[in-house]
C-alpha cells in the first residue's frame, strides 16, 4: 500500500513515498523556490537523483509535477496507486488531539486554526485540497505538530496570565515538533530496557528550530516551545525565551512601531546567529569556535539554555532516566552532545565518549553504569506521518 | 552611629533607623498613600506604635514629617544625629557593581538609569536630594537592587538576541531583589557548615514580587528576574516568563494598541491572581484551596514554576547543596515550602516536617542526612542597606 507523507511550506514542498506497512521508502523529493520561474525539482528513487530547474509557479502545478514524475518514471501507474496522503499540519489547537482523516469539517477547522500559525495552516489546507482534487479516491490525513502535547498537565500548558485569556482565546502552551518527539518516544519504547511506561524522559530535538520535551510514563509532560515555536531554548536564529519587557524597550530604541517587525527580528536575527554574528548554522559556528570569541560564547549559551531545560524538566518530573538527542544538531554534533552530557555528571550520568563520536543509527552514548541513559536517535517525521496515515488507510478496500 | 535605611516607592516611603555597627533597630515606620490629603503616617519606637492620618502632599513634606517626628519624640536631638542615609535604588545598570556614596555624578547616573526602571529611579533620586538638602552633613549611599547580579557569567546575563542590542542598549538580565539575595547569602555564610565558598546555593525570595537566585562559590550566578522584574517565576499578580508572541495575539483579541497597557495587565492582573481569580495574596489563596479549584491550580502552577527554576539552576551550577526560603511567602508559608521540598526528594533532599512547621528565625528545615540542606531565613533588606551605608559612614569624623 503506497502512502505519501507531505510537508508543505510557503515556498517548499517536501514529500516521501512509503510502502506500508513495510515502512520502506520508495521515493522522496522536494520542490524548492516554489512559486518562481526557477523552482528546483528534486527527486530520489532507486539510487537515482533527479534535480532540475523549472517554472513551478503555483501550488497546483507543484503537486501535479510530483505525481506526473512518479508516473513518468513508472513508480506508480496511476495517481490512485497512492491510496493515502498524510499531511503535516503545524497548528492543531486544542481540537486535534491526534491525527485525523480530513473531511470538510476538519478542513474548515484547520483553516480556522490559521490564526495560531498564520504562515502554515492556510497553505497546508490548500495543499490538502489540491491532492483531494487530483487523487479523489485517496484519503487525506492531517498529522498535527501540536497534538502530542495537547494533553500535557494543565499546570504545564497554562500560562500564569488571566484565566479568561485561556478560556476565551485559547492562549496556552501548544508546543511544536510533536511528530518528531512522538517518533522518538516510540523508538525509545523499543530500545529502552523495559520500555518507557515508568520512565522520565527528555527528548532534545536540536535542529535549526529546536525544542525539548519531557515525557513521563509514556506520555508527553512538557515542551519548551510555547504558544508559538519562538519560545524555549536558543535556536539557530530564534531567541527562544526572553523577558517580554525587552520588546517595547528595543522597539523604541530601534524605531520600530510594529510589534510583528520586532518579533521577526527575534525570529530571524537572534539565537546562535545573533550572538555569534557568524551564521545560524551550527556547523559554521563550530568551525570557527577556536578563533572567534563570539562563536564560542554562542555555543556556551546554547549549552547553558539546554542544560537549564533539562534541569527544569528533571525537577518537574521528579528525576530523569533517559535522554535522547535528535534532529540535525542532535544527531550530528558529537561536541554539542558531549558539552551537554558533561554538564549532567552531577546526576550520575556517565558519557561513553567513544560511542558519542560514532555516526548514524540509534546509539546509546552513555556507559552501562550511568544513572541516566542517553541515546542518539535519528528522527523520521515522514515515517511517523506515514504510519498515522496507514492507521486509517489500512481499513480501506 | 545612627543610620537610616530608606525604601521609597511612588506613593510610599519606608524607613528604618539603626544603631550601627550594633545592627539594632532604633525606630521604623512608613508613610502610605503619600501625595494625598489622607496619607497614613506610621512609626514604631520602643514598643510604641503611632499611626495617624494627615495631609502629606509632597515628597519633601514626607521626609520632613519623619525627621520632625524623630526629633519631637527625642529619638534624635538634631537631624544631623543621623550621620548617613542608605537608599534602595532599583536600577543600577551595568555601572553600579556595588553600593556607592551619592555625589552629583552618581546622582546623575541614577537619574539616567531611569529608562530601565521608569517608576523607581526618578523618585529615588528625588528623595536622595531631599535628604541631602535637609541634612547636608549626612552622607547619602545608594544601594542597588541589581548590583549583586551585575557580574553573573556572561552566558547567564546575555539574552540570545542580536549582540548589538546588548552592546548599544545594554539589554541584558539585570535581576532584582539583589539586596535580599545578598543578605541571605551573607547569613548562609555564617549558618552553613564550612561557609558557602564552595557551595551551590539557590535562594527563593518569595514575596508578592518573587525571584530565585543561583549563588555559586559565594558569588551570584543567575537570577530569575530579567531585564525587568516581570520575568521569572509566577508572582502575586505578575505572569513571570511567558512566550512573548502571546503579547501581539492578546493585544489584537483585547483591542489593545499600546504594548505598555498589555504589559500592565501582565504585571497587575496575572500570576496567582490571574489563575486563581481570588486574590494576589498567597494567604487568601491558601485559605480557599480546598474548595476552589482555581485557587488549587494557582498553587500547583506556582509550585511547578519554582521547581523548574530550582532544577534549571541546579543543572547550570552542576548540583545543589543549599536552598534558602525568604520573604513573605517563603518565610511564612509552611505548606508552600513543604510542596516545593517534596518535589525535590529525587535529589536526596529530606524534609524535617516538624522544623518546617516552626515559625520565626533562621531554621534548618531538612534532616541531617538530607543531601541538600534547606533553610528558612527572614530577609532584612533594610539592615543590608544600613550595613552598606555604615561601610562608608564608619570613616566619617
Amino acid at each position: 500500500m503506497k502512502i505519501m507523507a507531505i510537508n508543505a511550506g510557503s515556498s517548499t514542498l517536501k514529500w516521501k513515498l512509503f510502502e506500508m506497512p513495510a515502512k520502506t521508502t520508495i521515493a522522496s523529493g522536494m520542490i524548492d523556490r516554489l512559486g518562481s520561474p526557477k523552482a528546483v525539482f528534486k527527486l530520489k528513487y532507486n539510487g537515482q537523483k533527479i534535480e532540475r530547474e523549472e517554472a513551478i509557479e503555483s501550488n497546483d502545478v507543484a503537486v501535479l509535477s510530483i505525481l506526473d514524475a512518479l508516473k513518468d518514471m513508472g513508480i506508480i501507474e496511476r495517481f490512485e496507486d497512492i491510496v493515502a496522503f498524510g499531511h503535516r499540519v503545524v497548528a492543531g489547537g486544542e481540537e486535534f488531539k491526534k491525527s485525523e482523516i480530513v473531511n470538510s469539517a476538519n478542513l474548515k477547522k484547520i483553516e480556522q486554526l490559521a490564526e495560531y500559525a498564520p504562515l502554515h495552516n492556510k497553505i497546508e489546507a490548500y495543499y490538502i485540497n489540491v491532492f483531494k482534487k487530483l487523487v479523489p479516491k485517496a484519503i487525506q490525513v492531517a498529522v498535527f505538530d501540536t497534538s502530542f502535547f495537547v494533553d500535557i498537565p494543565e499546570t504545564n500548558y497554562l500560562y500564569s496570565i488571566d484565566m479568561e485569556d485561556y478560556k476565551k482565546y485559547h492562549v496556552r502552551r501548544y508546543g511544536a515538533h510533536g511528530t518528531s518527539h512522538r517518533y522518538i518516544a516510540q523508538r525509545l519504547e523499543d530500545i529502552v530496557d523495559g520500555g518507557i511506561k515508568d520512565k522520565n524522559i527528555i527528548v532534545l530535538h536540536l535542529g535549526s528550530g529546536a525544542s525539548i520535551s519531557a515525557i513521563k510514563n509514556g506520555k508527553a509532560f512538557d515542551i519548551s516551545m510555547g504558544f508559538t515555536p519562538l519560545a524555549g531554548i536558543m535556536m539557530s536564529s530564534r531567541s527562544g525565551d526572553i523577558d517580554f519587557s525587552v520588546l517595547p524597550f528595543l522597539m523604541e530604541k530601534l524605531g520600530i512601531t510594529d510589534i510583528q517587525e520586532m518579533i521577526d527580528i527575534l525570529n530571524h536575527k537572534s539565537g546562535l546567529l545573533g550572538i555569534s554574528g557568524v551564521s545560524p548554522d551550527m556547523r559554521d559556528i563550530e568551525a570557527v569556535e577556536d578563533t572567534n570569541s563570539r562563536a564560542k560564547l554562542a555555543l556556551e549559551m546554547y549549552r547553558n539554555r539546554i542544560l537549564k531545560f533539562i534541569g527544569s524538566y528533571t525537577a518537574e518530573m521528579g528525576g530523569l532516566d533517559v535522554l535522547a538527542f535528535t534532529a540535525g544538531v542532535g544527531e550530528n554534533s558529537a561536541p554539542v552532545r558531549e558539552d551537554i552530557l558533561s554538564g549532567l555528571e552531577y546526576m550520575g550520568l556517565k558519557i561513553d565518549h567513544e560511542k558519542n563520536e560514532q555516526r548514524g543509527g540509534e546509539i546509546k552514548i552513555t556507559t552501562d553504569d550511568s544513572k541516566v541513559a542517553a541515546y542518539t536517535i535519528p528522527t523520521n517525521e515522514e515515517l511517523m506521518i506515514a504510519q498515522d496515515t496507514y492507521d486509517f488507510a489500512q481499513y480501506l478496500n
